[in-house]
């Protein structure tokens, strides 16, 4: 090699070298300012605790946005507001009800009505109940099927690692089950929870009619009564099943966005998005769903203010609507980001809880994620040690499908998101707030590196 | 390259290839196995219910070794054995009580008298209480000491991201804090807990005197109380406290190891350990320190026979008495080692909960470790992506120090471990089954590739 050649190779190598110190001294400054600090787990507490669940609708959807809005201004953005949409209005009327009878004896059945689900009549649905573990069954069962419950025993597999493959894998049952099984003449179906927990809590989330088939009530059952349920058909295909729902659907109402812009000081027309959804089922709080992926987009404008960045591109903080039923939210932003002929460099989302994070999902072309993984070494010292392709998250999709903006999501440990998912165990005690930290920590940083570096 | 040494490397690079891909299916198998047969979670509910919290001398100790025994039996263990030990014979006494005196009004303080901590006279103590920082506002402040309770406050780091390096820094409080008090005359220590926990509860652990200077009684405090008392005396210095309890320490008594042996079929006298402990402190069930060390133990010899593994070298579970205490357990369990010259090829150890694993943290030489640094992608499906060097856990200490063997131990995520540690927390129900049986799954595996491959 050359002298001036080996020179040059290593003013550059120095170069990189200091780049990368000065990234790692100011990542560890975004950490031990969220570590010391932090305001995410405060955040979290007031969402959770005085607003509460949000679902769509409901008068704390608005009371959200409130506390969103107040939450951004003291995060400090420069800019506060909201974007409009129309959004789906379900309603569950009430306590859901289930009994499983077996002759005079009535047993109490855990259950929650799905979202979009219709309800029963007030008088509830009484019939005899038809164990069905998977649709290739239910194709073979078919005849059996009128008149009937269907109840759908689907497992969460346990063998899938990452617990969203368990998901992925079941989902379908509670998401076109009833149709399914309208199709063949039955009159509702309970479908087993999608979660691998140990406790007997329902989980809701949406379901969806295909038109061609009658409407029937489609609930969810917690774990422990839907092996009860199949013990009890298995022992005796005469059992039947009482079911009483309120649910029913109401005209489309209006949702927000809440939005937070802190303007880049170079490039002030080019946005970079993080944000979660700030909707959520109605058992419990939204506290893993989705308000940690909130209080993570949040705190990632707190923190790099308070360490005293200055970001080239224009930061937006997104507060979704509608996540959990037609996306909504996520349509408008992307909507009206077209509409505006805006330039989106990038976007983050963080909807898979505030558990110690892993890793991030990323959709972006496989040289350009090569390119970025050299910064994993400055991550994982904070917990994140991989960059996988996969997948971006629900509410930076439509971003992605308009502009071609590179996506990514926050991958934490996902071993206990399905514990809580819709469930009336989805409460703040099931945050740890290191473990939240942490998250809003690797955003921080992600967030910085791309808005320094690009992709 | 000649052909006939290209055609040779492509040979070896075949074989090598064939072998991970074997063990990457045996793998799988013991990861299938232990998430949908796996007895650590039913394990840890009858040691955690049925025995309860396993403090050194109690009852609980001797109904858990009887658990012990019957748990690797049912295993496939091929003999189980006891070895018989001295420990020490701490008691509490009863209730441990504090009280907050400012002027007429009293307020109850959430405490733990810390492990050998002498009691207080039954009459109790009340005397004005030094708030004290850290070991060198104690020197600073050495002559105000006398006759007062000193209170230190030195909190967890929450900068560190693993929280055993917050533990390291701050357990010397608790361990040397109440002889370096007494050593000036104050007549008790108040450690603040030794955690990063969100609520009140006291964590005791193991303190020890320093025999040059007088006994004086020692508790932990909570850290909302930590914080109340803190703020009580920077507003009146003037603040007393009243201490009471009945801690004592009797003669020592009989401790034991429970052994469960496999015979290896290839070098039957050649060992691999595993092993938690099975004593506990009495606030709560031991239920992450360390009921998980004991049943991950436990599940490696179980799994490893349920997938039909013939082990070349001899496979011991241990579960090693008082490691809270004295260590008692591991050095007896050295010492016959040495006695009967056996040969140990490594000893793994589970110790730090039964979160979702990230790596294994070794005791052996660094061109070795690297070596084994091979078998991380084998593990990484599995939640493990990091071997490091460090330490390898108190139980195989005494035989890493008598024999120089290879010593290692399972890191799970930390974040949580110190908010149950020494405990009223530390319960079955804050242990998630699926994070327990990673644990099981990558301590298998490893134990398997150093039983294959040696080390």
């Amino acid at each position: 090699m050359h002298r001036l050649l080996f020179t040059g190779f290593c003013f550059l190598m120095n170069i990189a070298a200091i780049a990368q110190h000065e990234d790692s001294l100011l990542i560890r400054k975004i950490a031990d300012e969220v570590l010391t600090n932090g305001k995410a787990y405060s955040n979290l507490y007031t969402l959770t605790k005085t607003v509460g669940g949000r679902m769509n609708g409901s008068p704390q959807t608005y009371k959200a946005v409130a506390w969103g809005q107040k939450a951004l201004q003291e995060a400090g953005a420069d800019k506060v507001y909201l974007q409009e949409c129309k959004i789906p209005h379900w309603v569950r009327g009430g306590k859901d009800i289930a009994k499983l009878v077996s002759g005079n004896k009535e047993t109490d059945l855990h259950v929650l009505a799905l979202g979009n689900s219709v309800g029963t009549s007030s008088r509830g649905i009484t019939a005899n109940v038809i164990l069905i573990n998977s649709f290739d069954e239910l194709e073979k069962r078919k005849d059996e099927v009128k008149g009937r419950i269907v109840f759908y025993n689907y497992k969460f597999n346990p063998k899938f690692i990452e617990t969203f493959y368990s998901y992925s894998d079941a989902v379908r049952y509670r998401g076109s089950g009833a149709s399914r099984a309208a199709k063949y003449g039955a009159v509702a179906v309970l479908v087993r929870s999608m979660t691998h927990s140990t406790d007997n809590n329902p989980h809701t989330g949406a379901m969806n009619y295909n038109d061609s088939f009658p409407k029937i009530p489609a609930m969810a059952v917690g774990l422990w009564d839907a092996d009860k349920l199949a013990e009890a058909i298995q022992e005796d295909n005469k059992t039947k099943v009482f079911l009483k729902s309120n649910a029913h659907t109401l005209p489309d109402t209006i949702g927000y966005n809440v939005v937070g812009e802190w303007t880049g000081v170079v490039f002030p027309n080019q946005y970079i998005t993080v944000g979660g959804h700030l909707d959520s089922w109605d058992p419990a709080e939204g506290a893993s769903d989705d308000g940690t992926g909130c209080v993570h987009s949040i705190e990632v404008l707190r923190v790099l203010k308070a360490v005293g960045y200055k970001p080239q591109h224009s930061i937006r903080v997104v507060l979704f609507t509608d996540e959990e039923n037609r996306g909504g939210g996520a349509i408008k932003y992307a909507a009206e980001a077209k509409q505006k002929n805006e330039q989106h460099l990038f976007a983050l989302e963080s909807d898979a809880g505030g558990f110690t994070p892993r890793g991030f999902s990323f959709v972006l072309t496989n040289d350009r994620l090569e390119k970025i993984r050299s910064w994993v070494p400055l991550l994982q010292p904070y917990g994140v040690y991989e960059f996988t392709q996969g997948f971006g998250g629900a509410d930076t999709e439509p971003l992605n499908i308009s502009f071609g903006t590179p996506v990514a999501e926050l991958m934490p440990d996902s071993q206990r998101y399905f514990d809580y998912h819709h469930a009336p165990s989805d409460v703040f005690e099931n945050v740890n707030k290191r473990e939240l930290e942490l998250g809003a920590i690797n955003m921080a940083a992600l967030i910085y590196l791309v808005d320094k570096y690009g992709l």
